[in-house]
């Protein structure tokens, strides 16, 4: 099995879960409960794991970080938590871009109809948002700007650092979902300027069902869920402590060796897409090839269904992604909504010639033997397929 | 140690953590990511999960059950999802009882502020709710009706039954926080007539971070988090797969097992309070005797600190509460509700004689000889803190 779907969540570090274990099974003291040492021992666990957090994000002080369960529920408690009390204030504007997340995309569509009016900024075709674009974009009623700082689906890294002094210098409050870049790309809540930042464990070799969202200091959330005030009342209800310190170690492991394992994957990357490269003619990448998380290589292939592609490597144990695994269950919902990915259509992706993407995501297990043997069945992949597409042949 | 506090997170099963292991490490695909096996094999994982709840809680079907991150979030789903529907439908009105947990006390606070009427139910010195109470409270605008199964903090466990006839045959949605009781006592959605049943896995033996709400057929919900469409659009977000994978073990184990177990929990419990209560003349326990939980003992002490009983206990390695842990927090955010629980407050315990409540509250692993041990030391803590307390004496 070869796995290059990192994007839908890494494959874990098992020294991630090795340090969970404990808080699994024998540490199950409830972190509210102070009075004994096995209650004591889970708060100062879940204490250094927003150290370590914090840390990895250079933020100001620990009691920055808030733990959620998922980068959705980050996302929510950011956007909503933070326009819910904007609003009162005559604030009635969104900006954000073409390109970012069903869970950014959906909280708005559902505020469109309370009032708010939201302003999308192209992406254009390497999928890089342009800061003079967001610049003009703001408004005297401009509450929030949300773009992520990478694009899981196209790999495209944007210019945070201009982004948020756009932000600053205009007083508007700037969310970065770096859901996808943290663990790829340094994030430095500082020297992007952000007010707000989404990271989620299971795109850094942590746990599924931990994320964690960086606030400002002084920065007002209304928040998602009322209880008993846990994580400074933002988000109340038991802490998931296994899954913190799972997170927590993740942390640890991203500033220890991220500068190490970075470079090898964007250069595993860019082999990758050099050799595709030359094997086809009618294969175009999308995004920036130079703004890119660290092995990440989505391109298309004309008249070739990406999902045909999907189903074809997956038939020789290679599991990538086409569009977002986030945009999967949509079928249910409206079909109409999964002819085009909202992002490659925002990157100009020609709907009559492209029938879905390929996205390879690279963890830092992906060795070079794993993208030769990619390498390796590709061009059968695509002449099989090419020969089956009605369309292929018409060309 | 002796472990007494499992209504604020039980002792894990160690059958749950084994079941739970797979699902953290190597099988790590995402559940929306159908297309290949790592993926598939997720997504199924969930289902079985979401059967076995179904099972546990003799839900219709497996659609019913929406996986969450904790009590409280299932709690605030249930409650806000449904309010902010049934709003606009000229609905203003909500039901609870002096005694439910904070996730249902502040979130109604927060709505009263949004032009919700809220009235609370007495639930007089047993603790327990009249569902003529009920009955006579329902208006043409009530839109919800929220009790608990049963109280943590003092044991008592409510006619559910009766209460849910009421709320059927009004018409009124009837929410069911089922956190403490599940795992404890049989929850069966339907013989209750639960519109809305919120459990959490903790209680039950299984992981920190797994919870579930039960949603009948038919009843719309706004979600609290919009994203990418999962568990049904009610909840979207990346998976806790190993949450829900333990959270399903656990409850197949309460299907299979607490038919055991809680009949000897309560034998356990009564052995306890029977002891206790010839111990003292001025013990007194707090709830009904009869309708309680199994191994769940409450009571105070005259002109003794319930938080001085905790330590002392601590001390000698016993870990039982004092209030809910979920109140424990509250210190922060406002120091006056810490000075007596409302729960207390509510089943008629005098505050100038009451300085705090204990709560033992047993698992499935306790054992006689716990008891026993419990037993042995509480004369002489109390000897103890009786002669250190200046109030004691004058009494």
């Amino acid at each position: 099995m070869i796995y290059m779907d990192n994007v839908a969540g890494a494959k874990p570090d098992a020294r991630v879960i090795e340090a969970m274990l404990p808080w699994l099974y024998e540490k199950y003291g409830n972190p509210s409960a102070h009075f004994y040492p096995l209650g004591r021992e889970s708060y100062e666990a879940i204490e250094n794991a927003r150290a370590s957090v914090a840390r990895m994000l250079n933020a100001e002080a620990a009691e920055n970080i808030i733990f959620a369960s998922n980068g959705t529920e980050a996302n929510n408690i950011a956007v909503k938590g933070c326009l819910a009390i904007l609003g009162n204030y005559g604030k009635k504007h969104i900006i954000i871009s073409e390109i970012e997340h069903f869970s950014i995309q959906n909280i708005l569509v559902k505020m469109l109809k309370d009032g708010w009016r939201v302003t999308k900024l192209k992406a254009g075709n390497s999928g890089i948002v342009d800061p003079d674009d967001l610049k003009k974009a703001i408004r005297k009623d401009t509450a929030l700007v949300s773009i992520a700082a990478a694009n899981p689906e196209i790999g495209v890294v944007q210019d945070s650092v201009t982004l948020g002094k756009v932000c600053k210098e205009a007083g508007v409050i700037y969310h970065m979902d770096a859901v996808a870049a943290c663990g790829r790309i340094p994030v430095d809540v500082q020297a992007m300027g952000a007010d707000m930042v989404s990271i989620a464990g299971q795109n850094f070799y942590g746990p599924r069902g931990s994320a964690a969202l960086y606030v400002r200091k002084g920065l007002m959330l209304k928040p998602l869920f009322d209880g008993g005030y846990q994580e400074f009342g933002i988000r109340s209800g038991s802490e998931n402590v296994a899954g913190i310190v799972g997170i927590g170690k993740a942390a640890e492991l991203v500033i220890d060796e991220m500068p190490e394992y970075a470079p090898r994957m964007t250069e595993l990357g860019t082999h990758f897409s050099c050799e595709l490269g030359k094997m086809f003619d009618y294969l175009h990448f999308t995004g920036s090839m130079k703004h890119r998380l660290p092995g990440h290589v989505s391109f298309w292939i004309e008249y070739i269904e990406g999902e045909s592609l999907l189903m074809w490597y997956a038939l020789n144990g290679i599991y990538a992604a086409s569009g977002s695994a986030c945009s999967s269950n949509i079928l249910a919902e409206n079909e109409d909504d999964l002819k085009a990915s909202h992002v490659l259509t925002a990157v100009g992706v020609p709907t009559d010639i492209c029938a879905g993407s390929m996205t390879f995501s690279f963890s830092k297990y992906t060795t070079r033997e794993e993208v030769d043997k990619t390498l390796e069945v590709t061009p059968g992949i695509v002449q099989k397929l090419a020969e089956m597409s009605p369309s292929y042949k018409r060309n």
